[in-house]
């Protein structure tokens, strides 16, 4: 992919996004959202949209073999539209921490009451009480891949129990990581269990009614990953009989409905996947991709390759 | 104040903190909440109940001296009503867990916008945007007492820039605390000022105007410590003109008054002075009090005495 006799181009979906790249020697950037035709000179780097359909991807066919960045970790449906020849990265390392702190100011708002007392505060009511806390909580985190260790990271200090759960039982400097299979044994004790999987056949309806119905009473399911991981109806049931409470930043299906009844359960925050969507983007963007453009210039291999280019 | 051929009496102000401090041999254990005549026995350990006014502790005139404990750290107030010939000792260990986690969370939902998420699901309404982050701030945390100490703890992972601030300039293994006398260098650069300061002369009304217009355009205030640290009527005319954001737990007065300006001001977030209000709190009040049983009757110097018995 690097052609050394010309300039290498890259396109970004959004001058937001040029300007903050700036320039770099022997780099030209065009701004292309994929809609519409392609750029006149055959670009070498294409930035996908933050948060398209990967249908849009179907506007890189014919072009010559080229690097595919996503503006996002998870990439569920790409394999099955991307032209074949280009080769995608996925951008791990941008949305970490922002949808980290997201999932950690989700447990402390649902265990400490924000949402009733932003209410009460709309209403100008002193309405002190007591509450949960996230102290002394037993916090299960379920995925281990870079937001699910960054929810790890983060919660240590609050004098939290964490479990961390993965794929398959494993072992590191930190201690025991639990498999998903082990999680019959270690729901009913949990307090939180935080989902940072990526969306795949294991992992789609995950927590499921079996799943909430091994739950201790009262416990919160805080998801930062994909709706789909939730089998959404099986919530809604779960809540309404006051089981269980939810923070969900994603759900299935996205946007939300007005009509849909998780709006407005008792016991459910909801955030519109804004996980990733913060002030902490755009330097992470700026980093990977000055990084990308350094890969390819040098002829060396990208960063993030999750679909490796295919004849 | 151990009297050892007869057993230990101990007043605590709710049949809950009764239960939940069991039975320990030698003592006993009766629920009086300061109202009303004192139990028929002498109490060696009367604990007040949680967050009643200081006035509360003349009640205390005339009984033989007695450790009080309190069910709070700050204490301002407290010296000029307690009757002379008792010891008063402070809640240092109950409530920084509780307090801290909750600043953060505070933090957290005040730069990611949870308070209109919060709105905009009671309206069945995707308000999917962009926002401020807690990773990449800057955040100066004044005041480096238990609670203080906790929100730097808590801080730490969140991939932020803090600056320790207490009253004079000393170093520590972590580094350097800077002076309150220093924040007129610290301020501009902060995106976010934590206050976690005792209430003394030298904290009262420490944001005023004058500070408010030091600090960055459209940073963030966050009080967890006493209303009072703030001038009120300078926040309400800095938020007012679009110059500051604010979080607070606490505020002056308390109950905030219905008609007051802060209730209704975009960029304010207010909760009822929940701080060390969770459930965080009961088994922090519990193990301090078997501490402080333990020490009476071994005859030991009780702890966290914060005002000695005066003559």
């Amino acid at each position: 992919m690097a052609h050394h006799c010309r300039p290498l181009v890259v396109t970004v979906p959004t001058e937001e996004l040029r300007a903050a790249l700036g320039s770099t020697p022997g780099t030209e950037v065009l701004v292309w959202d994929l809609s519409g035709e392609p750029p006149g000179q055959d670009p070498d780097l294409v930035v996908v949209p933050y948060m398209a359909d990967p249908a849009v991807l179907t506007a890189l066919r014919g072009l010559r073999p080229l690097l595919v960045q996503s503006q996002s970790i998870g990439y569920e449906g790409v394999t099955d539209v991307l032209p074949s020849g280009h080769t995608f990265s996925n951008a791990a390392g941008v949305h970490e921490a922002s949808t980290a702190e997201l999932a950690i100011g989700m447990m402390i708002a649902s265990q400490r009451r924000l949402p009733a007392l932003v209410h009460a505060q709309a209403e100008h009511r002193w309405a002190h009480a007591g509450s949960l806390s996230l102290a002394d909580s037993r916090v299960i985190v379920i995925g281990q891949g870079g937001v699910g260790q960054a929810v790890v990271r983060r919660l240590r200090p609050f004098e939290v129990d964490v479990i961390r759960v993965a794929s398959t039982r494993r072992h590191d400097p930190d201690g025991v990581i639990s498999a998903v299979a082990e999680l019959p044994a270690l729901l009913p004790a949990a307090d939180i269990v935080a989902l940072a999987v990526p969306l795949n056949a294991s992992t789609i309806s995950l927590v499921d009614r079996e799943f909430l119905a091994m739950m201790k009473p009262d416990a919160l399911v805080v998801n930062v990953a994909r709706g789909k991981v939730v089998a959404t109806e099986d919530l809604v049931e779960s809540v309404r009989a006051g089981r269980v409470r939810a923070a969900l930043d994603v759900v299935d299906p996205e946007p939300l409905p007005p009509e849909h009844a998780l709006w407005c359960l008792e016991g459910v925050l909801l955030t519109p996947h804004v996980g990733g969507h913060s002030a902490a983007m755009l330097p992470r963007v700026v980093a990977l991709l000055r990084r990308q453009i350094h890969a390819l210039s040098a002829g060396e291999p990208p960063l993030n390759v999750v679909i490796p280019a295919t004849a």
